[in-house]
């Protein structure tokens, strides 16, 4: 087998065998297979695609690239939940504890604000102590005693994926559909799941711009783990604006201590209670898609979500006050009004240009090695289809320094539309995939 | 400017500017862009194509890699030709020598061997005594002497090329028709022409197997000329059956001595006067194409062309007398007949399987280490449309050692096509480009 017939075959659309995709991950991640030739093969794929067949070999050689995480030995159906990065996203916060409440088991390996996306794990830094690096064994036991743990990846599982994301970071290969698909794939198999909700993001502020692309990458995942034989489902879900009012790391555990108490928002809410849903179904704990919603909704309802996050604050070492004296949170200095320059109807506010404006004053970073400041952020005071008078405030920018503070005003007036008539509604969850 | 970038506008289709592409060239010729950057590059390519201002760009970046020839102190429009490769294909030995003889300068800059294709170089070579590799004011002396010397490429000639080609050669971008293109044009224009014929060959035998593949590769060389001042034709030339009935060295080069003594085959002849013209045409020797065939015919005729030939093999070195006593140069010591199993018409003579049956029995190389035996080959004792009786003899293979014999007569066999029927007639110059 030579490495370069592989990659010209690839590039003229054939479909290569199991074994030819093992014979490359392998080959590349043993540094048998040079770079150049792994970078060829990648802008081939991004050209000529990959078949369900080939999506599942290279998925799998990249959880076998390295350790995998057994839960075997804890009872239940094991299930976690991933989106592929929104602005304001913070579901995971939900959605999982609601779950964990309702008795399914859910490992949640989350990652890291990257560019204009938040992370999971950013915000749950933001509760001052809250640990996230723990080692495997701590991971299986709070996992045992309270259905959830929250933790962060390492490079022990699915290393072949990290090579291989570094490389298509500097080759302008990170767009492609079957690549984004196998690594979300080989990373959360790698931890053992038996399931999985996907939460595929599309618009403004997602990755993906077009639903039809959103669509195919839910379907290649979804495939996957059919191949597989994990159950794994997608929903495909607005982001033309960002979730909830909150965008920033603590001022989002802010709002999700509100939704966990049944006061959130009302888009936030909806999405993480069928996220939840989906969660609960998955994992087996209910026999249908609408008892499991039942569920979910009472868990909301009754506290024991609420209670159930608290739990798993105490038992990451986090402070669980936070979640009802916000001042122990790490709080903003200043706070700068942004305001409407003319009466009219909200008609879009570009999550990407909220989420660039929240990292520019502290709360993202671009590169993986910057340092966050969990305090500062954006809050929305108005959200698509409200209406508002000249000068009323839009949102507002909580800092702690000055720097940038003007672009990034600048940036979230831009992400603004007023129009004159009100828009059409829009339907928060477009799709069901799997 | 970030490489990154680059290559993501590449792959999606945006035009980089001339500035760019140099950045791209220049940087990775100076070992600052990675080979890995560089690869996924090319691959974006062979999908996207380039532009015609991103050729020209491309082209003078790797015709400025390196050092140029500088032949302005001799007199004339210096004129070259060059094919993009065939079977039995010798045509440069013979309207090189007849353009010289009409008063064209021809700096021939070839080639060698590889795969099935023959290579110019190799070709010469079976003179005994005759140099390619000579020095660059060798060169120039015998090209403004007798105005014509035959050299090979040296590493010193846009190295560019050379370094791209190798990265090529292992990540499966070969075949793409920009990168062919520019690889060709800036290894000529780097040997100082003022003008080149080409010809792209087109079908079987030839790297491009389809018309439009070649009108395009003759459209993209003729623009690269056209940006930089140059005059360039290129013919695109039928290579569904070997031109003329030799293939092999030495006896290429007896089939060139009697062509060049007007009792050549018919294709052959046709053809290097065709070429011959163009070049005499481009030269500026004559004043309209129709006037260059008329001098391309009469040297042929009055036997200057021959001289010119035999004057320019004594200048390099060579024993001339092997034009006329074929037993001067090396000579196979076994012949092996093919016969027709049945009576009929040949329908085709596939070019790519003499080629490589040539190839088996030692006239060619896999990589460009290996020797070749100068004295074998095949000599076809038909040609496409022929009438043949059962057991009639279709060619002879003439080797000088029996390994991979009876390999190379299946392959040489498998080539001719045998029909009830006579094929309809094909052209052998199918198109001018330019």
């Amino acid at each position: 087998m030579r490495t370069v017939d592989l990659i010209h075959r690839k590039r003229d659309g054939e479909e290569l065998s199991g074994e030819e995709i093992t014979y490359l991950v392998e080959g590349y991640t043993r540094g048998e297979i040079p770079d150049y030739q792994m970078a060829a093969f990648l802008m081939a794929v991004f050209f000529a695609g990959m078949s369900e067949r080939e999506l599942g070999a290279l998925t799998e050689c990249m959880v076998s690239s390295g350790e995998t995480l057994d839960l075997s030995e804890i009872p239940g159906v094991k299930v976690d939940k991933h989106s592929t990065g929104g602005v304001g996203d913070k579901t995971s916060l939900i959605a999982a504890p609601l779950a964990a409440a309702a008795g399914a088991v859910v490992p949640m390996i989350s990652g890291r604000a990257l560019g204009h996306t938040g992370g999971t794990l950013d915000k749950l830094e933001a509760i001052p102590g809250f640990r996230t690096g723990i080692s495997t064994a701590e991971f299986r036991a709070i996992l045992a005693q309270h259905q959830l743990c929250f933790a962060g990846q390492t490079d022990e599982l699915a290393p072949a994926d990290g090579k291989l994301y570094a490389l298509r970071d500097v080759t302008a290969t990170v767009e492609s559909i079957p690549l984004i698909a196998s690594s979300i794939m080989s990373k959360k198999l790698a931890a053992g799941l038996d399931a999985l909700v996907l939460d595929v993001k599309v618009g403004s502020g997602a990755f993906m711009k077009r639903q039809v692309d959103a669509r195919r990458l839910a379907q290649a995942m979804v495939a996957i783990g059919r191949r597989i034989n994990k159950r794994v489902q997608a929903l495909i879900t607005d982001m033309n604006q960002p979730l909830g009012f909150a965008v920033g790391n603590a001022l989002e555990v802010m709002e999700v201590s509100q939704t966990l108490q049944g006061a959130g928002p009302a888009d936030l809410t909806r999405l993480s209670l069928e996220l939840a849903a989906r969660m609960i179904h998955l994992g087996k704990v209910s026999d249908s898609i609408e008892e499991a919603r039942d569920r979910a909704q009472r868990r909301l309802l009754d506290g024991s979500g609420y209670r159930k996050f608290k739990e798993v604050i105490v038992a990451q070492g986090g402070n669980p006050l936070v979640l009802d004296r916000f001042d122990l949170l790490p709080n903003a200095t200043g706070a700068r009004e942004v305001a409407s320059p003319r009466a009219g109807f909200i008609s879009a506010i570009d999550a990407g240009d909220i989420g660039r404006a929240s990292a520019i004053i502290g709360a993202g970073r671009e590169t993986k090695e910057e340092a966050i400041d969990p305090a500062v952020g954006v809050i929305l005071e108005v959200k698509v289809g409200d209406k508002v008078e000249a000068g009323a405030v839009l949102c507002r920018l909580y800092y702690t320094k000055e720097d940038h503070l003007e672009e990034a005003a600048q940036q979230v007036e831009d992400a603004f539309k007023i129009s004159t008539h009100p828009p059409e509604e829009r339907e928060l969850i477009l799709e069901v995939v799997g």
